[in-house]
């Protein structure tokens, strides 16, 4: 996908709506040209707003549907704004399950204009049945207690921090945020069920031996909707570390009111031994926490005493930073 | 899909080639009017050979494609006999991973003769998450040391002892040949990984308290290649009692010839504990082994000792019969 990106937000109706833009922002800034949002969107990224031929003028190359609803489809009311972009020569890219190309709108004003559509949620590939076979270089993997408890972040902020420090290492995206973070990847969600873990082996070939790959978690072992993606991701990441992510305040498991979140150590324990299917020398390096919903003193405890009952590193990777999981590696 | 069925065997190579063909006949004897073969095929069935005119005249509905080739694609060299049963007045069905409609004589001879294609192993409608959420009825699930150890041949002959005795019962398929069998299903490793457990809540609703659903399994939650596909159908079939399924003489995981299948304890307990996500009530009821490697006298010793070992019912179904493991659920 051509960059700079125009990030379309559409009419966003709240802050986790745009949650696929504002990862997009936080880590890649310089793609970013600007925003563009439709009246009555209730949601706003600290970047410039343009409308669509401003941004055409300013050189934004791909606007990106930043914005989910909630059916997970392309609304009606954004249509239009597609079809403009496209007019102004822009390509259009997508996160959502539905495809662009399947709206007969944009499919012509993109074939009219010669404009590229990218569906970022379907792979434009096939891919092997996973072998398991033992690949070169080394990989982290984020596991989570639950969806949406910072494996995406943890993965950036581990790369990151490896690349500061001089150590080979690659972001490798399994979802559509990270993807257009990265830039290339597979959303694995939408890879079909037979070829989940050779999606995955795909995505992080052989390497060199001091290479890192980081690659996105998904989902959870413990989510009874997702478990199945999350194993497979596992087995096709034959990770050499996991790192344990986890939100503490979460009542229950993301979208279902009666399933308690595992215990910390349990989820540890479940992700050790599928992983040592792939890879017998797995181990657990760190947890990684989002603390937000805490007060400074209470993280500071939180943190502490998680880390003395695991036995392994906690860190939150907004408020600590993830050096001391960085030093356990390398 | 209409019956009576034309199996169609092509120029199989070997009798493991036919695999589907002969699990129709085996559990739907009276669906399969016959078999047509192209010269030089190397495996038959023990049902009348037809060619196709003679097929249709006998009022054969659907030419079911029986066989699997190495690339798991329709070969060039079936497409003649596919757009002649089509000509014939014939549907054809097909479980290859290529879909029927993307071969350009066979989609147009279809629509010239007013013909259905039927791509069993594509889903033809799309599924919900899966929720979790307890549904009404029981379920059982055979669960295996690795893939192609009887896990559908089980299930079928646990729904055959169900009925027999009167009991309220239904086979589920979720592979190719079981929807041949059962007349309809989900090929579970063709949907999309979001959807896995979705896929089968759907495959499984609620029913009686006192009726059976008898769910097919797939794969081994320690193969490497499938077991994203294994845990997503066990915790969508939120099984009340799991079979073991285990062929004995298996020196490797299947296709990867350095892995070594798990111990059956060993399996039981991974399985269970992931199905009591889902189903804390969960049981294991059984093993079914596949003896048909060994003597009479082998196989004896093997189910005696094996039984002493793990503390369950151990049966071969083919010798044995199932009835025993049937015993401990009504």
């Amino acid at each position: 996908m051509e960059r700079p990106y125009l990030l379309f937000l559409g009419d966003a109706t709240d802050d986790l709506s745009i949650k696929m833009a504002r990862g997009v922002v936080s880590w890649r800034r310089s793609w970013c040209i600007g925003q563009y949002c439709l009246e009555g969107c209730k949601a706003k990224l600290p970047i410039p707003e343009f409308d669509i031929e401003e941004a055409a003028t300013a050189g934004a190359k791909t606007m990106v549907v930043g914005v989910v609803n909630a059916g997970g489809v392309i609304a009606e009311n954004w249509v239009d704004a597609l079809v403009k972009a496209l007019a102004a020569g822009m390509d259009v890219a997508s996160g959502m399950h539905s495809r662009l190309s399947d709206i007969p709108e944009v499919r012509e004003a993109a074939s009219n204009f010669g404009r590229q559509l990218f569906d970022i949620r379907r792979p434009d590939r096939e891919f092997a049945i996973g072998t398991g076979a033992k690949r070169l270089g080394k990989r982290l993997l984020p596991v989570g207690t639950d969806c949406s408890v910072g494996k995406m972040y943890t993965a950036l902020a581990i790369e990151q921090e490896m690349l500061g420090r001089g150590v080979k290492a690659d972001f490798r995206a399994t979802g559509q945020t990270g993807v257009l973070i990265a830039g290339g990847g597979i959303a694995v969600d939408a890879v079909v069920a037979d070829f989940i873990s050779g999606a995955i082996e795909w995505l992080s070939p052989d390497n060199d031996p001091d290479h890192w790959d980081v690659i996105e978690g998904q989902g959870s072992l413990f989510h009874p909707s997702f478990a199945g993606v999350s194993l497979g991701l596992l087995h096709g990441a034959q990770p050499d570390a996991l790192v344990l992510c986890h939100e503490p305040t979460r009542t229950h498991m993301r979208a279902l009111e009666s399933w308690p979140l595992p215990e910390l150590s349990e989820c540890i324990a479940a992700n050790l031994e599928a992983a040592r299917l792939t890879n017998p020398d797995v181990r657990c390096v760190g947890a990684s926490i989002d603390t937000s919903r805490f007060t400074e003193a209470e993280a500071e405890d939180y943190l502490r005493e998680t880390e003395a009952a695991l036995g392994i590193v906690c860190v939150d990777p907004l408020r600590t930073g993830v050096a001391r999981i960085v030093d356990e590696l390398v």
